[in-house]
C-alpha cells in the first residue's frame, strides 16, 4: 500500500464503527459498510475516529476493527487510522501497529489540556519524534472536540519541521479565514503545500473547496454528495458543486448536530442498507419517534428534490 | 403598549446595533434598521442582545439606543430589552428602566458561573424576585455563549414559580428534543404553555416549529425568510415553509457562524441599504475581500433560486 | 474481603502507579509503594485513579497493575479501583473484573460532558444497574478534572436510589459549604449516612473533617499525616490534628498544584525511599533544577518544624 | 504622581469596594480601607480589579470610586486602576480618564475568547496601541478567571513591543515554573525587566520571590504579613519571610477559595474595623454561621501563633 502524501485529495470518509444491538462489535458489518463507501468513490478511508466512537472500544476490539477494514479494503484506498491515545507511548504503538497492518498514516489530535502555542507545537513535535519519520501524520484540528486550539504559525512550523505531517483535517469552526491563511502563508513562505480535507460534517465544504481544501474528510451518511462536490470542483465547475451540495444542505445540517448527529448518521446508514443496526455504545444518543419521523422527512425530501433534478 | 404575553408568535427579530464606521453609535441607522424589520412583518424586535453587543456599549448608549427604538416603534410591536448584568441590582435598574420607558418585557440570560440546576434556579428565582411580577421576562437559554446549561426540570419549575415568565428563547445546541420535551412534559404538568421562539440564527427552524415552537427571535439578515416560514406553519402549510427555509439555508448557515456571523449580518443589511455602515465595535470580526467575494456569490445563489421560484 | 460501606473512614490513600525510568510499569516499586501506606497506617488504598495515570495505561497494565495491588494488600485493608471509562459496558466489565479479583468496591467518576442535574443523576443511575447492587460505589465528584458538577440534590437522590453508593470523594472546590450540606439535608431527608472522604490533596482537611467528612482519600506523599490528623479529630482533639496539618501545610500546598503536583509527590515517594523511579508518563511533568531544589527547601523545612516539636 | 514603571515591587493591594450593607457604594469605607492599606505600608494600590467586583459596578459607580480613592491616596503610593472592557475604545477611555484623575498605570486582562497566541497577542498589541506610550500597562494573566493563556513567548513579545508594558501580574496556577522562565527568557534575550508582582492570594509567594518576584499584587486581608515577607526577601532573609509567611498560610489558604474567598475576605477586613459592611454585591457569597465559626477559628489560631512567636 502506498503511504498517505500531500497529494492527496477527494473523500476520505470517516468511518462509522457499526455495532449490533446489544452494543457487540459489529464485523460483518464493517465489511458491508466499507463496501459502501468504495461503492460510493470515496478516495481514502478513516478508521477510529472520534465519530467512529474510538474511546469507547477497549484496546482489544480496536485492533480487531482495524485488521478487518484493512483486509476488506485491502489496498484499493489509503486508510488512515486514528492514534490519539493519553499516553505518548501508546499513540507510538498504535501508530506502528497500524502501519505495519497496511495503514497509509495515521491521524493525531492533540492531547488534552493543550492551551498556549508552545504547548501544543510541542506536543506534536513530541509524538511526532516517537511515531518517525515513516509514519505519514494527518494533524487533526478540532477544538471544539478537543479543547485545544492550534494557531496558524503552529501549523506552519509543523509543516516546516516534520516532512512526515502531510495532511491537516481542518474542522476549527468558524475557520475559513483559518483556512485561507494557512494556504496564502504557506505559499508565501514557501512552505510544502500539504493535503487539506475538511470536517465538520462538511457543512462549508463548497466555500472551503472554493479557499484552497483539496477535499473532505467527514462521515456524511451521503458520501456520494461530497465526491460528487469535490469532483466538481476539481473540474472547474463549482456552481454544479453547490448545486448538488445545496440539495443535500437540510440533511447534513440537521447531521452535524452533535451528539445526536452519530445516531442520526447510523440510522441513515442502517436505513441505507450499509450497517444492520443503528446502534450507538451507551453513553451515546438513542433516537425516539420524533427524531425518526423527522428523518424521514427530510430523507423524503431528499428524495424529491434528486427526483426533481433528474437524479434518480 | 401592550406587555408581552405567552400569545407572542411569529418573528421577533434580534436587533443589530448600528455603529458609524469609526465606532459611534449610529441613530440615524437604528431608525432606518427598525423600519426595515417593521416592513418585512416581524411581530416584535428584541434589543440590546448579545447579538445587538450589548456588552460593548456604555450604560449611557444603552439607555439612548434604547430610548431611541422603543420612540421609532412608537407601540407598533412589542419590543423586548436584553438586561442581563453581572450585578442583579442593575439588572433590576435596567428591567425597570426599560418597563418605563415603554418596553414589552426583558430577556434574561443566566449569570455567568452557575453549574447545577439548583444554582440555576435560584439565579432566576432571585432575579425576578428583584424586577417583580409586572416585568414580564423572556428566559434566554443559550448555553453556547454563557456556558450555563438549564434543564428541562428547571425551565418547567420556573414557569410554574414565576407568572412573568411568558417567553423562552431557546438555543440549546442540540436541542430540538429539549424543546419537544418542554412542551410535552409542560402539558402533562398542567402547567402554563409559553411562548417559545428560537434562535441559532434559524438553523433547524423548520424543525423547531414544528416540534411546538411558536416562531424565532434570531437576528438574519433576511427577516421576511424568517416571517414567511413561521406564516406557512402557522397556515398549516409545513411543506412550503420548508421549501422557503431551504432557498435560504446557504447563506443561513453562512451567517450562523459564531464571530464572523456578526460581520456577515452586519454586511448584509448594510447591502441591503439598511444601516450605513457595517461596522462592529472592536474586537470583532472586519471582513476581508474572499469575506466579502464570498458573500457576493451566496447573495447572487440566492437572487437566482428567488427568480427561479417566481418570488422576484 | 469485607466490601467497602458506610462505615469506612480514615485515609484511603491514592496510590500512584510507579513506572520506571523507561516508562515501563514497575511491578516491584507497586509492592514496596503498597507496603508503604500499609505502614503509614492507612485504611484503605485507592488505585487507578485519574492521579494514579490510569488513562495512560492500557487495558492489560490496568489488569496486572490491579492484581499486582490486590495481591500483595492480601485483604489487610479495603482496595478501591477506579473503573471510570467513555463506554458503560466497559465500566461494568472492569468493575466485576475489579471485584472478583477482590477489590473492596469502585471509584466512579461521571462521564465527560454531562451539563444538567438529571444528566448527571442519569450516568450514575445507568451504570451503577448495569454494576448491580453487589458492587459499592464512591462517587467522584472532582468537577475541576472532569468537568461536571453534581449538585447536592443530585447526591441526596442517588444515595436514596442507589443502596450500592456508599461513598462520596469530595472534592469540589471550593466545596466546603457542599459537604455541610451533604449532611445536614442527608439528615434531615432521613437518609442513610455515607462515608465522605475527602480529596483535594487534603488542603482543607481540618475545615472538613469539622464539617463532617470521615477522612481523606488523597494521595499525599506523607500519608502519616493525613493519619495522625484524622486520629486527632476522631479522638476530638481537633486542635492537635490542625496543629499536625499545620505543620506539613507549606508542603501540601506545593504538592497541590495540578499537573506538577504528580511528578512532586512521585518524587517525594522516591526520595523518601518507596518507589524506584519518579517517572511520570509522558505527557506528564518533568521536574526540573529548580523545582528540585524548591522541593528540598520545603522538605528540610517540615524535618525542622518536626524537630522542634520534638515529632523526630 | 510618578507613573507606574519597570523598578515597582513589594505590595500593590489589590483593593476591595465596600458598599453598605443594602449594596450601596461606601465611600466612607473606602477612604478607612485607603487608610489601612497604607499603614501597613504597601507600595502601591490596585482598584477596579476583579475582586473589586468592578463588573458589577455601573460606569458611574465605577468613576466615583476612583476619584475617591486616587483623592485619597494623594500621590503617597501609585494606584493603579483596572481598565478591562468588552470594547476597545472603552478600555482606551477608561485608561486615559484614569490617568488624567491622578492613576499611576493601568492593568489589562486579554478579552473573553481569545484562543490562540497571535489572537492573545494582538489583543494586547490593539489596546496599547489605543491607549498609547503615555499610559503604563500591568499585564494581568490570570487565566482561571478569564479563560485566556498567555505563553511566555507572547509576553516577551509584548515587552519587546510595549515599552508601556512595564508591569506582569503573574498569576498562571501552576505557573511558577513560567515566572522562571520569563524571568531567564528575557535576560537571554536582552530584554527590559519588567516588574512581576504575583496573585493567586499570595499562595505561593515564598518560592516565587525566590524565582524572581518582585513582590505581590494580591488582595489578602492582612497586608502587613505580604509586606513583611517581601521585605524580608529583599533583605536577603528568605527564611524570616517563609516563617513569617507560613504563620498566616492556613488563613491565606482559606482565603484562597474562589468565590467564597471574597466574602471571607471582606468580613475579615470588616472584623479588622476597617470597613463597615462585608457585603458583597448579589450574586455573590454570603457567610453562613458555619462560616463565620469557621473563620473566627483560624483567626484565634493566627492570634495564637504571633503570641507564640512574640510578635503581638
Amino acid at each position: 500500500m502506498n503511504k498517505l502524501n500531500e497529494k492527496a485529495s477527494g473523500v476520505y470518509i470517516i468511518s462509522a464503527t457499526p455495532f449490533t444491538d446489544n452494543g457487540e462489535l459489529d464485523l460483518a458489518s464493517a465489511d458491508s459498510l466499507t463496501d459502501f463507501y468504495l461503492e460510493k468513490g470515496v478516495s481514502g478511508i478513516t478508521i477510529l475516529g472520534m465519530m467512529g466512537e474510538a474511546p469507547k472500544l477497549t484496546d482489544e476490539e480496536s485492533l480487531q476493527f482495524m485488521q478487518r477494514v484493512l483486509a476488506r479494503v485491502n489496498g484499493r484506498v489509503p486508510v488512515v487510522v486514528g492514534v490519539s491515545h493519553a499516553s505518548h507511548r501508546h499513540v507510538e504503538r498504535l501508530g506502528k501497529t497500524a502501519m505495519e497492518l497496511g495503514a497509509a498514516g495515521v491521524m493525531l489530535a492533540p492531547g488534552a489540556n493543550l492551551k498556549t502555542d508552545p504547548q501544543v507545537e510541542q506536543y506534536f513535535l513530541n509524538v511526532a519524534g516517537l511515531l518517525g519519520k515513516d509514519v505519514p501524520i494527518c494533524l487533526q484540528d478540532f477544538p471544539q472536540a478537543t479543547g485545544v486550539y492550534t494557531s496558524v504559525p503552529v501549523i506552519l512550523r509543523l509543516i516546516e519541521a516534520l516532512p512526515q505531517v502531510v495532511m491537516l483535517k481542518h474542522e476549527d469552526l468558524p475557520g475559513m479565514r483559518k483556512l485561507s491563511q494557512v494556504r496564502s502563508q504557506s505559499l508565501e513562505q514557501g512552505l510544502r503545500r500539504i493535503s487539506i480535507l475538511v470536517g465538520n460534517g462538511g457543512l462549508f465544504l463548497p466555500q472551503e473547496l472554493a479557499r484552497g481544501a483539496d477535499g473532505a474528510m467527514t462521515g456524511f451518511a451521503w458520501p456520494e454528495m461530497l465526491v460528487q462536490v469535490c469532483q466538481a470542483y476539481a473540474q472547474g465547475d463549482p456552481e454544479r458543486g453547490e448545486d448538488i451540495f445545496d440539495c443535500y444542505l437540510p440533511l447534513l445540517r440537521h447531521e452535524f448536530q452533535y451528539g445526536i448527529g452519530l445516531g442520526l448518521r447510523k440510522e441513515a446508514l442502517r436505513r441505507r442498507g450499509v450497517i444492520s443496526s443503528a446502534a450507538v455504545r451507551q453513553p451515546g444518543p438513542v433516537l425516539d419517534s420524533i427524531d425518526l419521523a423527522e428523518l424521514t422527512g427530510l430523507m423524503s425530501r431528499l428524495e424529491q428534490r434528486l427526483t426533481d433534478r433528474g437524479v434518480n
